[in-house]
């Protein structure tokens, strides 16, 4: 069994890794942790579907020595203070924060407002989405993996397959998300009668996902860009990403093989038929994510190609991709806990 | 036109009062106060259906000295520290709070667990239920309105036409409300991620509304007690009130005529066909109240009596309350400026 | 006293006129036809806010014979077959469905996959937006008013101030409807179990509202093409519309600027402050349109414009902007019986 | 592994049943039947969280027979029509539809307006509540369980420990479910627009689910009566009931302690600490179920107590449940494949 730590284990992403954790075969949880909580006990805090019979930890490194893997699942700016002592005891991270993604700490510093305080540490983090080619070899030996975060894990999901054949262009990139996508602290944005019936956009020009899409695409191609535009719509989980972008022209049936072919190895990525359209119900509390592929056409040259993905954001967007990443790294079925 | 001041204009009462204000024939709004919102302009604060051109003001008497009529749509507590200097510039009250609603100072005490600093006042209010038989004259010369909270606003139309005759008996009120009846204030409690696919009971056995529904019926007949359980659905606006009671052998369609007579004059209140079954949706934003009767035969003596009373929350249950009893106090058309 | 006529008044627009028009205070509701209730009592189908004593009659136009204005509510392809009687007897047409939004009968004919039976009228009716300039003097003489459909009212409105001075582009229109849009038949795609917790796209390649937008905004510019894709988000009510489009550079102050003074006699639109961020229930069951402006400098000569309009679909989509055009053939203030 | 087959495999229940299971580590689905969709693909008409790779055939003993147990979704009256057939060919039936709850066929006939057409098996099948006392000895051996109703598994367990000491008296069941419940098929009802902000009553006097609860009481106390209403609120899953009922003086704590100790071996049971509000969403999607007293003194000798049971009425109302019956009656752990 592996031994599991969470850090910060209050919020949704923590709530929704000890749910998943509590049916995993091969791993247990050796601690959780909570500055707000430490003290209480587990089940007075969540609603865990089963008992789990412990308290909360303050977080520190003593109260994780025995782990073999720590998950954060805290604010921004905690796991980067935390890595050094637990890499140094032999313990591997997993942080479902943001502290990792971005490679140029300079960019980490100009969009997360701060000063990264382990810079030395970005080179040995893995970005933890394994349907990029090769990546799942470079996360079974990391010590720490950036998880990704959920709307840039929605977005490269629809373009890794063609990002690298794109012509110069500006991607449009029209994201909703379900309300616990923005947490669960206290801000009116997020009351019930604020946004039942509601539908809104934020965000448009400083949302902090627009940086780690961008990254993601930039590696395969320097010619893109995006507009990305995040929207919440009255939903508890999920995400719906529409994107729009200009495609040599081709068959949808062949860039749909295309798509099925890239993922072929990917247990949770489902390329559906052309012109289908795919729910947010219908990955609801999976790890799974649906793409679909449809087609305009612009010219003899060219096609509008219009591409849905749909995740479930707390779980393929954060703690079940964490999940999906621990097990790679334990060389376990990358489905182990998974549904 | 009817100079009209709202203290503490900024939850949803106070929001819900000014959008029936803003199109309300007889009355215009003179002052909006706000501690918390003091200076700022009233529609960066609100989403109200036209545009008011005013900023929020100190609650000070002086501010609202100009005024025929104050709300209160404030926490408990507030109007009975501003009422007599109110009164003594001839200015009369509408208190959509709790102050004012109980006649023994005592139970007030005890229930809101404070002092109570306006005992001399309490003989001077006038309990603000139109439906009650004779109140409205009462209401037309009144100097301080007590406006009935939603829930006893639902239970007591229930059981106003029949409670003077009946049994002595512990009468089950179940009662089912929107989230928006819990307030704007900040609570884990009222999250859209708690509350959407959700229904819990809260209070059991210290709901304030408690007290207020007892003293109502105990008017008519001491021998009545009731068990009331509050409970929240998922949705924002609505009470859904299920009474049971045992009542005399009677005919259902004698007793729905009896209810009918009882509230001829009553424009606000329907009583269905027996056998209906009235939702939440049929008042929604109105102040409307909906009723219907269900009996089942009990013994040859006696019956099982179900009443349902549908209300909106924010208007029959609170706001639109509130202006139905300026339209009284004012002379003016009960139903002025509410649909 | 305008009297009125309803044309299959058993569908959500129907129900949304026909509560309107109760609160009009200068029409009159004279006949309410629907082929599926007639000789049913209007109050068993619909839930009103007022009660209205009358039967459902059969859609003939003796039953309408008294009508100032008649209504249709109804699906397409029923307006077109009673329009010309009706005209007959001097009775002016308001048509929410589709049969007149289309100047080009082989256009309506391919998407509406049907013959068109009243060809010579197209040239009668008049697109009832009254936003567009001058339109206003139009609909007053008109005597067939085509409503616009509630996606076109959207996008046209976020468009209009500048379309005509717009390059060659494709622009994109992600939009998201409330559930409601989708009218009431019997679908499993409009369960509740469906649609709760839910989002999805539908009809990218074959929305009729495509060609509608493309001719509201190809009558200012030929070089305008639209990606349109529709959206179902898990509210009842409201469409939130998000167009993206490249504009000659400019500062977005000047560019809202611009929005101001074009809408500057539109009652019911508002232009927000730049960069902000209109929801839904801000224009929830009212006549409102919000719009709002959002720049990305993409070089020193252009900007990536982001707009945001926001309108309820039953309302300004629907059923308050027919009140509108029908207050504006009738010399009333525009604004009469709307909020 | 145990061979599953499941008759008309298309509704909620049937989906719910698929879904779990997928994930069953010991039972493998050999056959899905629905005379709507026979020849159709699984998964064009499901949404399972993993492909099942076979297509919906006709509901024939031939094709269900290498089944070791057959589960019943489908309406009332289809299960004892296959019955016989399918126990000659050493089937066992778990019917999660209500053709075999009822003791009494003349019960069943009246309450289910139809001839009862296996009478004779009525004997020989067990109702499948397995927190019954000496419940799971019986279910082990059977050959038909009865699987019970939503409401009744909810409210059964609210009194179970209790009910054979009750004095004489009608115990009040406040019951409210998600819209789930009503099932699948289409019906005004159960539309978005209609559920979405509403909350309603229904079926008062008529509830199929009356008799089943009575019938289960009675069994250990023939005073006791229900007055039990159904209510509808707006959330797919779930039902919580609130029962009230009058208790022989009794410490709320020493009550608690009888209920824990009742359903110390009941795996699937929680009762709460005393005085707290159980949720829905607690036991979402997972097959528990969560019990809270709250007591309220009458007198000297007597307590009005309020029990709050919440479900998932999908899971432990049905197909969880059925699950549970399974795994009993092959002699695996009970919790086999359920959260």
């Amino acid at each position: 069994m592996i031994s599991v730590g969470i850090v910060g284990a209050s919020g949704y992403t923590g709530e929704e890794l000890a749910t998943i954790l509590l049916g995993h075969p091969h791993a247990k949880i050796t601690a959780l942790t909570s500055r707000t909580h430490a003290g209480e006990k587990v089940n007075d805090v969540f609603s865990l579907p089963s008992d789990i019979n412990t308290t909360f930890l303050e977080p520190t490194t003593e109260n994780l020595k025995d782990c073999d893997v720590v998950f954060f699942a805290t604010p921004n700016g905690v796991a980067m203070k935390m890595a050094k002592e637990l890499l140094n005891n032999n313990i591997r991270i997993i942080d479902i924060s943001a502290d990792f993604r971005l490679d140029d700490y300079k960019i980490w510093e100009k969009w997360y407002k701060g000063e990264h305080c382990a810079k030395e540490l970005l080179k040995e983090s893995v970005y933890g989405l394994p349907e990029i080619p090769n990546q799942k070899d470079k996360i079974k030996t990391a010590k720490i993996i950036a998880n990704p975060g959920c709307y840039p894990t929605a977005a490269l999901l629809a373009l890794l397959p063609i990002c690298s054949s794109l012509e110069k262009q500006k991607i449009v990139i029209d994201a909703k998300s379900g309300i616990s996508g923005a947490g669960r602290n206290l801000d009116s944005k997020k009351l019930f009668s604020t946004d039942e019936e509601n539908f809104q956009a934020y965000a448009v020009r400083d949302h902090r996902h627009y940086p780690e899409i961008l990254q993601g695409l930039q590696k395969y191609n320097d010619n893109l860009d995006i507009l990305f535009v995040p929207h919440l719509s009255s939903m508890i989980r999920g995400i719906f990403s529409t994107t729009y972008l200009k495609y040599k022209y081709t068959s949808i049936e062949d860039l749909n093989n295309k798509y099925e072919e890239f993922y072929k190895d990917s247990h949770f990525i489902e390329v559906t038929d052309v012109n289908s359209f795919p729910k947010v119900s219908d990955v609801n509390k999976t790890n799974n994510c649906k793409i679909s592929l449809h087609a305009i056409q612009e010219s003899d040259d060219e096609i509008n190609l219009i591409v849905f993905s749909v995740i479930d954001n707390l779980v393929k967007g954060a703690s079940g991709q964490a999940i999906q990443n621990m097990n790679i790294m334990f060389n376990l079925d990358e489905t182990s806990g998974l549904i």
